[in-house]
């Protein structure tokens, strides 16, 4: 089942190695776990329901305390804690889950007709806050698009498959796949969050290299909104004034509940493999995975690691004796302290594949990379959704793990990738504790590519004190990035957390015309409030 | 100097071979040309200007009537047929030409002040009537940015230049290609058309395959609108709520004036060909062009002329002899009557062109396609932007020439093609009229490409008459394609021509979206009103 207060299935749980804790204990110190809170004693904790009672929809609503709890709150570390120590606060009056685009637009109704907030939610996977009910003085449904789930049609010609907007990562791809097609939309959260989250969040997946971000893969669909159905249709491109799928992209359920998605799908490659090579400083590496992208060589994907992360992910993998082989093979090929990792995909073709890899493995060692094959990228392609459950581990062994995600130009990822890693490090230093902080780079664009930065720090005596820790590490940082040249997010959204810093990204007037839409479509702000804007 | 009347410059002409005259003939009838009118005479048509003087301004507007004239159409045949007529209708009051963005910012207080509205004016070559003034009982002043045409800066690491708006094609690349840099987009008009115009209008150029439409180019900039600047930073891609880009993009200069424009660039390539392959049949050379994007074979062009325009490209061609060899040549190799010519590109790094054409000959081979190498590919590459040379050589023979172009699913393509052409080729029969008519596709994608079809018609007695047959075309085939699943246009934009049909396309919400961003930027209607929205 899957878990209440944390990621995943209650099955699946990850075991750090011994000399992972070790490491994370020379850096930052032992630590102590807090204990966790129980399902029922939070349940216990939930209020009366305040939604009217309404027949034209109580079929569709569940009102008990478990479901309740279960849609209170997302995946950030904000969440977790709330979740760990039962101080949830806000929980939805109910939950709604329609099986029609005519349910669908019933709840709507009744949200107008009763005034009562409305909440879309799809795989529950945000760590920014987007499916978290806030007090404004009305009841709040939370509106689960699970029962969506299903591919209903495939265009094989076009190249185009519709599915319901609930359809979770997993399921995209079985369905597809049965057909012989793929969507290659891969986010960490794959493994739980939907395509309609996909648009409504503006998700990007690890092969967007190939597929695109789901800006590239959204092709139209149907969005229920007070107004009216929204049908966009699909065109492959068109130059009629501004496209309507971009304001919809990224609109975090203000405008409308988006219940049809149709995507642009690809046949399955005939080859795939995922390749790791080695620089031995981060300046080689950096500018090798610029040439790679600006030179349009056919990768699928691209992910490079600065040397702590390397350190981390080695020290993290266990197998200590194989690790020390080929750390001595890197240190023998010149790649030794502060070597940096670099992890590639080829897809396609047999020649596009054989093409690609050459080419890659030619910019690479132009850069002083070591190339190691496909051993180490085959362990990724394994473990590439496994990475939330580590979150889990370290919990129970007294450590909080979040990460931070942003996207700038070439000419600035050196200076605010330091910026960002720095504030993090010593950004609890008053308070006499370290943070582990590593970052990867991916997402790579001509223009620029993606930082991703992971820091660990110990959990505090109490709930309160851990959650200020973070609080503080993750508003710095947020200004910071979006101080510098940063987005205040490539592909995690805005939702509540990252509201209050997107003004200065938009600008006033680029603020003025997203409100312009939510005004023309929401004027009573009754869908997701406080989401996006603030 | 630039022709006032009809494209380019007027030191440059195209003659049609004698078997194209024979040809055209043969096909809709000997015709008779229409008397053009003159400048002058045009010239002491103008009224007096109604914009009030202004002391803020003055310095920067141009009252002449030449100039108005100059800036009074664009290019659609409506277009040519006023300015061939001088049946022109409205002027500009006055054309102002702003060397800097503050000048820009005069001139939006000087309309707000003065209740004057504003055009903006980037290359004049709108085949849609972007440009034209219309009678709302206001004084209408037309901002050229024709000063504001220099590259700014050149980020070569990020590899983002910043241009001002009204560059046009050429200075875009010769200020880019002195840097060792391109930026890839090459519209039909690009000789003449600006990098601000392809912006406001969602412009594709004929290697978007390669380079990306104008949406992908676009980094960010400046845009002066009536309520302050609203400045667009560069970030390689976002999750970061609704894209503002996308809204400035295909705004048609109703939310405000674009001044500079951040774009994408590539270095040169090492390598460029082109490569013309003909087909015995549309429907193994359609079907291969599919298979070529939908296997994401790197081609950086690729167009599909189907039989008719096959037909007439090799008539028009001249070469009599050489042509005929070639067609014996393609008969024997089964690519007779019916045949179809497609011509590709590849450009990149060599390893990427050899892989590319090896892998595009394979696929067009295994559609019974014909390889013919890459003179013809070369011809084309020099004469690309001379096609509108052209409509001047027709018009002079008494035919008139227009093209239709929309994008669609690969599913609908066939349909909306042959519907399109029927409609065309009979459109003037109750009229004893005949047309001619071809179509190529161009701009593909995994989803559908675009279709850009060609007609040609005698004119009539009279430009009256003449007008009414190609309003009657224009309009039955638009309405024909926004309810036939195309889009009114995938490269031309909307315009005043195709803003009744806009509503089919975007539904009434979509509408509605569009008008809650023009009534929050500019609630008067000041800014090139009843274009896009009418």
């Amino acid at each position: 089942m899957r878990r209440w207060n944390g990621w995943g299935d209650d099955q699946f749980s990850l075991e750090l190695p011994e000399q992972g804790q070790s490491f994370l204990s020379e850096r930052i110190g032992a630590a102590t776990p807090l204990q966790d809170t129980t399902l029922a004693s939070v349940c216990a904790s939930v209020p009366e329901s305040r939604l009217p009672a309404d027949a034209s929809v109580d079929d569709l609503i569940d009102r008990t305390p478990e479901t309740r709890v279960r849609h209170a709150r997302g995946q950030s570390l904000a969440d977790w804690l709330a979740m760990r120590s039962g101080e949830i606060g806000e929980f939805p009056d109910g939950v709604a889950f329609p099986k029609t685009n005519t349910d669908v637009r019933t709840l709507l109704h009744f949200a107008q007709e009763q005034d009562v907030h409305l909440i879309p939610y799809g795989g529950g996977t945000s760590v920014a806050g987007h499916i978290n009910p806030v007090d404004q003085g009305k009841p709040v449904l939370t509106v689960s698009l699970a029962s969506l789930n299903r591919m209903i049609d495939l265009d094989r010609e076009s190249q185009v498959a519709t599915f319901g907007a609930g359809t979770p990562g997993p399921l995209v791809e079985s369905q597809l796949r049965a057909q012989g097609y793929t969507l290659g939309h891969f986010p960490q959260s794959f493994e739980l969050s939907t395509i309609g989250g996909w648009v409504a969040s503006r998700s990007s997946g690890q092969q967007s290299l190939r597929y695109g971000r789901i800006e590239q893969l959204f092709a139209g669909g149907r969005i229920e909104t007070l107004q009216g159905t929204l049908n966009l249709p699909t065109i492959p491109a068109s130059s009629a004034g501004p496209d309507i799928r971009e304001m919809i992209l990224g609109s975090e359920g203000r405008l409308g509940m988006i219940t049809e998605v149709k995507a642009r799908v690809s046949q399955l490659p005939e080859q795939e493999s995922f390749h790791v090579v080695f620089f031995p400083n981060w300046n080689d590496a950096r500018t090798a995975a610029r040439r790679l992208v600006q030179n349009r060589v056919q990768l699928s994907m691209l992910r490079l690691s600065n040397a702590i992360e390397t350190e981390t992910q080695l020290a993290l993998a266990g197998h200590p004796r194989l690790i020390g082989l080929l750390e001595r093979f890197l240190a023998f090929r010149g790649a030794d302290e502060g070597k940096c990792m670099m992890t590639f995909g080829v897809t396609g073709t047999r020649p596009q594949c054989r093409a690609a890899l050459a080419e890659a493995r030619k910019i690479c060692a132009s850069q002083q990379g070591v190339y190691t094959g496909t051993k180490l990228g085959a362990k990724w392609a394994e473990k590439r959704f496994t990475m939330p459950y580590l979150r889990e581990a370290l919990w129970h062994m007294g450590y909080a793990v979040d990460t931070l995600e942003t996207a700038t130009d070439w000419d600035n990822v050196d200076n605010l990738l330091n910026s960002m890693e720095t504030n993090l490090r010593e950004g609890l230093a008053d308070r006499n504790e370290r943070t582990h902080v590593f970052t990867h780079l991916s997402h790579f664009y001509g223009q620029g590519c993606s930082i991703y930065t992971t820091y660990v720090f110990r959990v505090a005596d109490t709930y309160e004190e851990t959650l200020s820790r973070w609080q503080h590490l993750k508003n710095t940082t947020s200004e910071l990035i979006v101080q510098n040249r940063g987005t205040i997010s490539h592909q995690h959204g805005v939702g509540k957390d990252h509201a209050p810093f997107l003004p200065v990204e938009k600008g006033e007037l680029g603020m003025r015309a997203i409100r312009s839409l939510t005004d023309s479509f929401d004027p009573d702000q009754r869908l997701n409030p406080k989401t996006l804007l603030d």
